[in-house]
């Protein structure tokens, strides 16, 4: 459950949790995918996310083929970052009279990161409304009981871990908004609005690092800074992030300049990298089971136990003030 | 999947089908709810459905709380209609700025049903949207593989039986609609109210209706008219329904009258009663297996295989002409 990212209450998933049957298992609410053991031996992970017209996307500035593909890929984002493997999504859509043919286009950007992924859609609901377009997606696979990946699961020592790079989908965005025609028409633009607009879920990554033995990771929905300070809670953990060690897109540096970009990618989301905690010792093991082509990026480090989680934010060594914004709405 | 609630384009359902991939297991788009076996001997069952303030529900008519019972309700009598268990829940919503409130109220109608039915909510997406309220509920559960209930599950000499009453929901909201405050007051009124607001689902008559090797069931969300030609289509039969035995809500008939309450039985559906057929010599095997409080009509017969299916409706033997319109928002 991730209500990070519009309500602007930041108590509601507490306050919502509050209202269910406690789970048995301890796994559900607040981690990035709900967990369960329906027979020993098998886990069940399962998320949805819902995406609304004019706050998640805007129209002119997205393909529908594209908002379905990212549709899947945040939620398989999810599943990714619990070391689980995509298997069933059921996909509901909200229309205004007349959108068939973009429901269509819809279903086939879905499709199309389906079939990669190995994700099936089995099934959903269409049905009218006066707008906006909301689009939901629940997602339903499964993960070894013993490699599961978890918010909580940092230790003091331990590596914060980041990979690919970060901040490229927030200036996709924030190019997007800006709307400068001859800025979006430079090459440089190309990558970043691609993070944007078709991010890519780690989940061979996240199969690697669960298989590697790492037990505490996160994907980057909101930014790196609310990402850190969610394992930091969850762990009850004290993290230090060394901000000049991230990983930044090299074309948002090239176009938004490097203080820009750094904000972003601390503070922008939507990269749906994957940011975990392991053991220094274990490092090489990890890099050694790596995908092809995926790199990471040491930036910082779990200091000791701490009640609640904190996470101190490190330049040039000097402690500095970021606000834990994460994902801003247009 | 099920687009016959709004979107007024009858083949979108097939178009977008087409864009994905083929299931294994032919079970999904098209039933109650999708199915499919992770391993030999199981059988996961899933659904999604989606409700939209203005076209599903207005909260000047219903309290936030009876809204969460029935966007969970409603994804439970999908499961029922298979013969399945429910399982686990995940709730999107939707929300305007200010309305955290109501998302609590609405979590109370979800967590209420959710006891009672042994259903579990683990998890969920919390958005922000400029309106309408959007409430969507993904539901997996399990049934046994070899006891599933089908819609395609009809032949020649069954018997077509229908639950309870119908008619009862689709009569309480043409009183909202109609908004006589006098007639509203009425004492028959209440359960006609009760009925739109918070429906029942038939779980364990679903059970009780696969456990005694009935095959061929579906749940009335759109209209008995509605649900015997998707029971008539998905079989490929011919399918008789004799409409003066449907057992019609007494308090429609003594509010609205006979004939109209007829016609709501048949067009106006979110009964979430199970019609299905059932060979005549098993009919007292189910009877003797149902829950308490439940009782069956006989209202029709599947006379014939027939290609593409086809449904007559008759009135003391003579056939009538019913339009299969299925659920009008209002």
């Amino acid at each position: 459950m991730n209500a990070s990212r519009g309500v602007g209450e930041f108590d509601l998933i507490e306050r919502l949790a509050a209202r269910l049957a406690p789970l048995e298992s301890g796994l559900g609410i607040g981690d990035d995918a709900a967990a369960w053991s329906p027979e020993p031996g098998r886990l069940v992970v399962a998320t949805t996310d819902m995406l609304v017209e004019g706050i998640h996307f805007r129209l002119d500035w997205t393909t529908a083929r594209d908002l379905g593909w990212k549709a899947l890929a945040v939620n398989l984002s999810d599943l990714a970052a619990m070391g689980a493997r995509p298997g069933r999504a059921l996909v509901s859509i909200a229309l205004l009279p007349g959108q068939a043919d973009l429901a269509e286009q819809l279903y086939d950007g879905i499709a199309e990161l389906a079939r990669i992924t190995g994700a099936r859609v089995v099934g959903g609901d269409t049905v009218r409304t006066p707008g906006p377009l909301v689009l939901n997606v629940a997602l339903v696979g499964d993960a070894d009981p013993d490699r599961l990946l978890r918010r909580g699961g940092a230790w003091p020592g331990d590596l914060l871990v980041v990979s690919g790079s970060v901040g490229a989908s927030a200036a996709g965005l924030a190019l997007l908004v800006a709307g400068d025609a001859a800025v979006l028409a430079r090459p440089e633009a190309v990558p970043l609005l691609a993070a944007h607009h078709r991010p890519w879920p780690q989940l061979a990554l996240g199969a690697a690092l669960a298989g590697a033995g790492v037990r505490c990771a996160i994907d980057i929905s909101d930014g790196v800074a609310s990402e850190a300070w969610h394992l930091a809670r969850a762990s009850g953990m004290e993290i230090e992030v060394d901000v000049d060690r991230l990983p930044l897109s090299g074309e948002a540096v090239a176009l938004l300049g490097p203080a820009r970009a750094r904000e972003l990618a601390l503070t922008g989301g939507e990269d749906y990298q994957l940011l975990f905690s392991v053991p220094e010792a274990m490092l090489a093991a990890v890099e050694a089971a790596l995908p092809p082509d995926v790199r990471l990026s040491v930036i910082g480090r779990v200091t000791a136990a701490r009640e609640g989680g904190a996470v101190r934010f490190l330049e040039a060594g000097v402690p500095i003030d970021i606000q834990e914004a994460g994902y801003v709405a247009f």
